[in-house]
C-alpha cells in the first residue's frame, strides 16, 4: 500500500493506494467521528462491494446505512440528490455521521456535494471504483450536480477526509469504463508531466491488460500530480484550470449527446484531441506532436474523432462553461507535450479550423 | 455610518449600518470582482428597493439582473432554489459574477446557498432589508433551504463578502415583521449581554416605534455580538450554537404549524420562552428571571405561548435538529439572564413539564 498526501493545512488528508483495501476497514476508521456512517453507491457496484465493506466496517464496530442510486450520469441530478437527503434524515444521520462514496465519478461528485450541503457539511470519504474516480474525481473536493443547462454546473468545493483506492476494483470494471479512465492519466502526462507521457507510451498496453504493477503506478503517479496542484490551488484561480485540458470542448459532447451515451472519459479523450489541434493551428505544438498524442489515445482505445454538431452548437455549449470570465471564453492548450497553460484569446477562425464550420 | 466587521483571516468583511445606503452604490463596488451583479429579490421587496438598487449600481457602470422570487418562508425550497439557477444560468453569469441578496432572511438564506453553489461557489452580498436579517440572518454566513422533512436541513457555510443595512427599509417593514426581528434582538441580550437586555427593557418602546437612533443602536450591537461569536467558532462546533436559543423548539414549531404561517421569530420567541421555562425546571433561572423575560416578549408583541402540539410531536420533529449528537438532542438553556450553555441530558420528564403531556 502506498499512502499520498494532500496538503491543505487543517484539511489535508491521506490517499491510500493498494490492493484488497475493502476489507480494511481500520484505515478508514481516523475519518469517521462516530460509529455510524452513510454509504453512497450504485445499482452497479452495490452487488460487487458493498457487503464486503459493511461487513469490514461492522468488524471494527461500525453501523452503516446505505443509499443505493441508479447508475450513470444521467442521474447526476437534483431529484437523485434528493433520494440522498431524503435518506440521510430518515435515518436519523446527523453532524458527525460520515458519508462514504463507494462508486464511480459520478457517485463521488453527487454524495460530495450531498456531504457538502446536508446539515451544513458532514464528514466526507471517496472510496472510488473506477480508473476515472481513482486518478481524478476522487482527489481534490470537486462536487457537483449536473443542471439541464450545463455539467457540474451546481457544486461545492468540499475536500473528502481521506480517499481509499482498492485497485482490486478494477477487476470488475467494464473495458469501456477502464479505457474511459485512461484519458485522464494521459492528461497528467500531457499538461505537467512529459516523462509520465513517454511511461505511457511505454505501458498502455498494460494498462490496457489491467497489469496491477502498471496500475497502481499509473494512479499513484496520477495522484501525486493531482495532489501537487490541489494544494497549490484548491478552488481554482490558477493552476488548477489546468486540470481541464480537454474538459471545456468534452463538456460540450458530453451535453450535445446526451449525459451518459459519451462516457466522461472518452469526452475528454475526443475534447482533449480538438485541444491539440487548437494548439497546433496557434503554432504552439508541432504536427508530430499532435500525432503523437493521437497515437496514445488510438492505442488506449479511446475516440479521438469528436462528434461533428458544428461550430455554432459547439460554442453555444461552451459559453456555458464555468472557465468563461467576462464574456470571454478560456482554453487549456499545450506548448508542448508535458506544458499546459490557458489562453482566452482564441478566435473564432482558429476554433472553426478545429471543430469545423456551419452544418 | 457605523462599520463593523466580522474576523474570519482571509474572508473577514465589514457591515456597513447606516441610513440611505441603498443610494451609496460606491460602498459596494470594493465587494464586486466585475461590472456586473445578479440581484436576487422577491415580490414584496422589488417594487420598494430594487430599481433605487439598480440605479444606484448603473451610476457607478454596474450592470444588474434581477432575480425576483415568490414572497414567503415556504418557498425557501428547492423549485424556489431552481429558479435562481436558471435566471443565472440563462443570463451567463460567471464565477465573478456577484449575487445581491435584497430581501429579508428568506431572500438571504436562499440566494446565499445560490451563491454557495452555483459553478460551486460566487461571490455574495448581503442587503438585509427585515429586522430579523440585520441582525441575525445577514451575518456569519449561515445559508439553506429547507427540506420537507425539516427547516434549513439544506445548506452551506459561505460568507458574505460585504453586509449593506440600509436602516431606511425598517420604514416599510410591516408591523408583525418588526416585532418579529425584535425577538432575535433579545436573543443576544439573553445569551451573552445582560446590559443589552437592560437596555432593551428600557428601550423596547422606542424600537417598536422605530425611533432610528434606537433601532441604529440595537442593530449595531446585535451585529457586534454576533460577529464576535462568529469570529470564533464559524462552523458551530462549541459556541455559535449558543445563537440557536429557543430555535430548536421554534423549527419544531414552525413545521409543525407550516412554513409561513408563524413567523421565524414568532416562533423563536415562543421557542425562547419555552427554552426559559426548561431552564427554570432545571433549576437553572429563577421565576423572577422567567417572569422578567416574558415580559419583555410580551411587550414586543411577540408571542409567549407555544402551540400544543404534543409533546410526541415535539420530540418528534426536534429530533430532526442539526445540533443532535449520538442520538442525543442538544437544547440551549439559560444559566441567567445573560449566560446561556448548551445541555444534552435533558430528560422526557423535564420536557415534558414545559411542553405538557400528549393529546
Amino acid at each position: 500500500m502506498r499512502t499520498l498526501k494532500v496538503e491543505l493545512s487543517d484539511r489535508s488528508y491521506p490517499i491510500h493506494i493498494g490492493s484488497n483495501l475493502l476489507e480494511k476497514a481500520e484505515l478508514i476508521l481516523p475519518a469517521l467521528p462516530q460509529r455510524k456512517a452513510a454509504i453512497v453507491t450504485n445499482m452497479t457496484v452495490a452487488p460487487l462491494y458493498l457487503d464486503r465493506l459493511r461487513n469490514a466496517l461492522e468488524k471494527q464496530g461500525i453501523e452503516s446505512i446505505a443509499v443505493i442510486l441508479p447508475d450513470g450520469e444521467q442521474h447526476k441530478n437534483w431529484e437523485t440528490l434528493n433520494l440522498i437527503y431524503d435518506a440521510l434524515l430518515e435515518n436519523r444521520c446527523e453532524r458527525n455521521t460520515a458519508i462514504v462514496a463507494l462508486g464511480g465519478g459520478v457517485i463521488g461528485d453527487i454524495s460530495g456535494f450531498a456531504a457538502a450541503t446536508y446539515l451544513r457539511g458532514v464528514p466526507f470519504i471517496q472510496i472510488p471504483t473506477t480508473l476515472l474516480a481513482q486518478v481524478d474525481s476522487s482527489v481534490g473536493g470537486k462536487t457537483a450536480i449536473n443542471h439541464p443547462l450545463g455539467k457540474n454546473m451546481i457544486g461545492a468545493f468540499y475536500q473528502p477526509r481521506l480517499v481509499l483506492t482498492d485497485i482490486d476494483t478494477l477487476n470488475t470494471l467494464p473495458e469501456r469504463e477502464l479505457k474511459a479512465g485512461i484519458a485522464e492519466v494521459i492528461k497528467y502526462g500531457l499538461i505537467r508531466d512529459l516523462p509520465f507521457f513517454v511511461w505511457l507510451e511505454e505501458n498502455i498496453d498494460k494498462l490496457k491488460a489491467r497489469d496491477p504493477e502498471a496500475l497502481g503506478y499509473a494512479i499513484s503517479r496520477s495522484c501525486e500530480n493531482k495532489a501537487e496542484v490541489v494544494a497549490r490551488d484548491e478552488k481554482e484561480t490558477g493552476e488548477r484550470a489546468l486540470l481541464n485540458l480537454g474538459h471545456t470542448f468534452g463538456h460540450a459532447i458530453e451535453n450535445a449527446m446526451g449525459y451518459g451515451n459519451w462516457l466522461h472519459g472518452e469526452a475528454v479523450a475526443a475534447g482533449t484531441i480538438l485541444a491539440a489541434r487548437l494548439s497546433r493551428v496557434l503554432g504552439m505544438l508541432s504536427e508530430d506532436d499532435v500525432k503523437r498524442i493521437v497515437s496514445l489515445f488510438e492505442r488506449a482505445g479511446l475516440p479521438v474523432q469528436a462528434p461533428e454538431i458544428g461550430l455554432e452548437r459547439y460554442l453555444q455549449l461552451m459559453e456555458l462553461d464555468k472557465k468563461v470570465e467576462e464574456g470571454k471564453m478560456r482554453f487549456v492548450v499545450l506548448d508542448a507535450i508535458g506544458r499546459a497553460c490557458v489562453r482566452s484569446d482564441i478566435s473564432r477562425e482558429a476554433l472553426s479550423k478545429v471543430l469545423g464550420s456551419d452544418a
